[in-house]
């Protein structure tokens, strides 16, 4: 298949393949509930909501011809075990994706690490993937992790590298290619993470990693800036053509990203990823078409 | 006096206030003398060219009548004999900005740091200044550090805010506000630069930054986006209008810049602090525009 360009094409096929069943965690506030609206409306998403169906039945949104059939609410007032009962729903296979509701991240972050009726299988880790959607790059973009893990050590970093790599091949990316981002190209031997980057590149050599193109250290207009990076007269296989960026710590990725939201008009979707499904996990900072990007994204991640 | 707006706001009150000696350490690329002709142009720049006289009169802009009466050769064919020759002018007040020519950048820093010829006085600190027009932004936005030092102790960091501070003053901001970044509002007391900014914020409560306003840890969006700053809820005084933000690690200041010159149509200008005088350092892959946006921003830097 061509690969995906936009979030726009991104619906389209996700409702071309049908509907993904999102089992929504203490469904109970109108910023998720529009965008998971939105998502059925679309035609790809069926919806199992957790939470109080007194609460649930007053958002007239979701009472119309087109929308109810695909709603079923869990009638659970009780935020915890809301949220308990929408893990449980995706573990069981009732539901193919989790997404968070009005339920703190904290809490929900507990549900999904509980060791028995959790959601990460062991020996797994928890990361966040973003795709991004910049007007001035030529595709999409999709990188890690802006969120959980600070400091990420090597066997995180190959994991992380992993899920972002399964995640542009299901955007259709055949040969993902990928850029280790450092502040320059130069190797900084007393920075701690250019081991693990020397590493990686090792892993890569001996095909841990499958059929991609993956060079690093190069910084962020080596990998995403065919102009400027051109200008630098490094060799680098993935010159301003990354499909993936990998950040040396959760600092530089947040920073990245929330530039791209405010100032350079990026739209994104973002998910976690290890666990044994996808979990959206949108901030109230997002807007709603985030939040749609971000079912999306983890409704074709869910596709087999 | 007003704060500055823009970068053309920055050259005519140059140009108002009268020409700075820039000397220019081995004047011989066609990219730096291109740069300070436009600066010469402008009326805020007389220029020390130290470098092969031989080569340098081969560039004909250096010879029209409006640039020629500012341009002072002497004559160096050596790269290292150029550079030192460049630096002690400057130590010994013959110039009153630093500006790199066809040199490495490495060559030039030693020069810098050389304890007897050089130029950073006993307990400084070497950091990168750097000042931002950001279409989407309403003001100039001052940074560090994207390029020198990776992860700054508590004393460079207080150095590094004192330094952006003196800079944000001498464009004409009377109480810059200064945010502290980290990937959330939340204090994550297990990454070891939080206790840094703890320690920070504590300096700035007790004077030592002087009539400033600062918050931290705050996120980008706190700091520099109103609206997304807004939906979060969390009272700061900088919200949105951030005049200067600290990143936590040279990675993450590094990806927030490039994301914005690459992606968001951001104009930049940098320059090296903590020197007796402001270094210009501008790399290949900027254009012309932010080279003579650096040598504006030295130039200002140097005015008492």
């Amino acid at each position: 298949m061509e690969p995906i360009k936009s979030f726009k094409e991104l619906s389209a096929r996700l409702t071309a393949v049908g509907r993904k069943r999102v089992a929504l965690a203490n469904a109970v506030d109108e910023h998720s509930l529009e965008a998971i609206t939105m998502a059925i409306k679309a035609g790809f998403v069926e919806a199992y909501l957790v939470g109080s169906a007194e609460v649930i039945k007053q958002f007239d949104f979701l009472q119309t011809p087109d929308v109810a059939p695909y709603v079923h609410i869990t009638d659970i007032a009780d935020t915890l075990e809301a949220t308990v009962e929408a893990v449980r729903k995706v573990k069981e296979g009732e539901a193919d994706v989790l997404m968070k509701g009005l339920v703190n991240t904290d809490v929900l972050i507990r549900a999904i690490l509980d060791k028995e009726k959790g959601l990460l299988p062991p020996g797994r880790v928890l990361s966040f993937t973003a795709s991004f959607q910049i007007p001035k790059y030529h595709k999409l973009l999709f990188f890690a992790d802006p969120a959980v893990i600070p400091s990420p050590n090597v066997e995180q970093r190959e994991a992380i590298i992993k899920y972002t790599i399964a995640t542009a091949r299901k955007f259709g990316v055949q040969q993902p290619k990928i850029a280790l981002v450092h502040a320059t190209e130069k190797p900084s031997p007393k920075i701690q993470y250019m081991n693990d980057y020397l590493e990686i590149m090792e892993r890569y050599r001996n095909g841990v990693f499958g059929d991609v193109i993956m060079d690093g250290p190069v910084d962020v207009f080596l990998a995403l800036d065919k102009e400027r990076g051109a200008i630098k007269k490094v060799p680098t296989p993935v010159l301003g053509d990354a499909d993936i960026v990998i950040f040396p710590n959760f600092e530089a990725a947040n920073a990245f990203y929330k530039a791209l939201i405010s100032f350079a008009d990026a739209e994104m979707g973002g998910m976690l990823e290890g666990t044994s499904k996808p979990v959206v996990l949108t901030s109230r900072s997002e807007d709603i078409q985030s939040k749609f990007n971000s079912i999306a994204l983890a409704c074709i991640s869910a596709n087999e």
